[in-house]
């Protein structure tokens, strides 16, 4: 097995290199002043089970990356290609919701499915876009991990998902702590107010871990943490898998009261403090 | 036929509808803050041959907006689809130049052949591309146009290409304006000093065209300007059809002495004065 990062998973390539004793490519990676992406492997490649690793925070830029490797590994005459791609741009888009749209994960996947063999993910939005691919899609969950990290700061648990629909990410988060879950539940209580509280659970005196699968503009979670606060919360993390934080999202979140941020490096940003390598290479190792 | 503007193509599209009198569709076209692109069709699309406009001047953007727009077009029932890329990124990674490097239009051509019909460029960097893609690849020449442009200013042209393997387009432009053409030849005269002059003709009180498919960094064309102008040309007007034109290349050709730039606008810039309408619009119009 060889390993090859790609441009935005340096680090992340090397400890997957690592943790499946396997020989790391030297790659050669750069954007013209016009845009464009040039990549270039030095290793020799005949016959090799080859492994891209690159996560797609840059979005369309990362997608043709990909796109240039797995021509790059084909015309080098590799055995397979696996792509990795930690965080899966577009997976948010799963759904045909308006006619005239696409669903650009559905588009993107039959790329894929044309250019490598397996593909490789942590935490998509939805598990149902699997059937988008022609290959086989694998996905890790690293719910666990941030459970670990932020446990360690919580004396009183207690695990909320933003809404009813991530209920399962919390449940999983609970499962590891040993603790009680809840989903968040907004109501209207007046034409201009809103409340958002735990649908069952008293938040009173509890340490709170809030777990989504991405944080985009926190908006919402930084309202619902303020109002647990009120609610008489001793602390709240707001933990995710994949940070996109966009704008002032991390801002808002701390003034909204949050302890701690934590996301994974599924997506590279400042709070990026939990490595998702070991669910990486447990994947490739066959665990 | 449906004519299907994309994000850096608004106006060419229009022009192009007028000129096959077709139906322009309505397309929402953005991109989120993080870097995603949203397209969604407004019209009723099923049955019709829908023509995508798209210039693929914002590189992979422009690129994953296509594979985009074609799952929407696809999925809402189009009876074919043509890609218009009138410049088409990547197009000169079209060698292997080094082992372990892609031919990255070869990578996009297999992605172009899976979700269209038929791809319309203008101009490409080399016509062998042609054999990367599995359908139909059509390409028309701006170069009459540039030349037609420019010519309302030479009193006594005389048509440059900057190389000896751009010296087609040079023929093609001299041909329009009724006037002889040659190619710039750099000789090293010391160790630290080059001359550009034309291989076999005199530029002394000529008005010289330069023409080349892309101006990029512009640093070569500008140096070959001031050369010229020193060996008594009267004027230098330099001619593109897809202005690139990186960074400070523009400041870089007026400084040469060029008394004009001029592209055409499948790349939008400072000096996109040329439309390629009529030429996207022959070819669809089957002429």
């Amino acid at each position: 097995m060889i390993i090859i990062p790609g441009l935005n998973s340096q680090n992340l390539a090397k400890e997957v290199a690592k943790l499946t004793n396997s020989e790391l490519a030297r790659v050669e990676s750069k954007q013209f002043p016009d845009g464009e992406i040039y990549v270039r492997v030095h290793n020799e490649l005949k016959g090799k089970d080859a492994v891209i690793i690159q996560t797609q925070n840059t979005q369309n830029d990362s997608i043709v990356e990909a796109i240039l490797m797995c021509e790059a590994l084909r015309d080098e005459g590799v055995k397979s290609i696996t792509l990795v791609a930690p965080y899966l741009a577009y997976a948010r888009q799963d759904k045909k919701f308006n006619a005239g749209e696409p669903i650009s994960i559905k588009a993107l996947a039959k790329v894929y499915s044309n250019i490598c063999d397996r593909i490789i993910t942590i935490n998509p939005h939805e598990t149902h876009i699997k059937e988008f691919f022609d290959i086989p899609f694998i996905y890790g969950d690293a719910i666990p991990k941030l459970a670990e990290h932020a446990g360690v700061k919580l004396v009183k648990p207690l695990v909320l998902s933003p809404d009813k629909g991530a209920v399962a990410l919390a449940k999983r988060a609970a499962e590891e702590l040993n603790c009680e879950c809840d989903y968040l539940e907004k109501t209207r209580i007046s034409p201009t107010e809103i409340k958002i509280a735990p649908k069952n659970l008293d938040v009173s005196g509890k340490d709170v871990l809030i777990v989504d699968d991405i944080i985009s503009t926190g908006g919402t979670m930084a309202t619902a943490i303020s109002m647990l606060i009120e609610q008489g919360a001793r602390t709240v993390i707001a933990a995710c898998v994949h940070p996109v934080l966009i704008g002032d999202a991390l801002n808002k979140l701390h003034l909204g009261g949050a302890s701690e941020i934590v996301g994974t490096n599924t997506y590279p940003s400042e709070v990026s403090k939990v490595c998702v390598s070991t669910i990486i290479a447990d994947i490739l190792n066959g665990e």
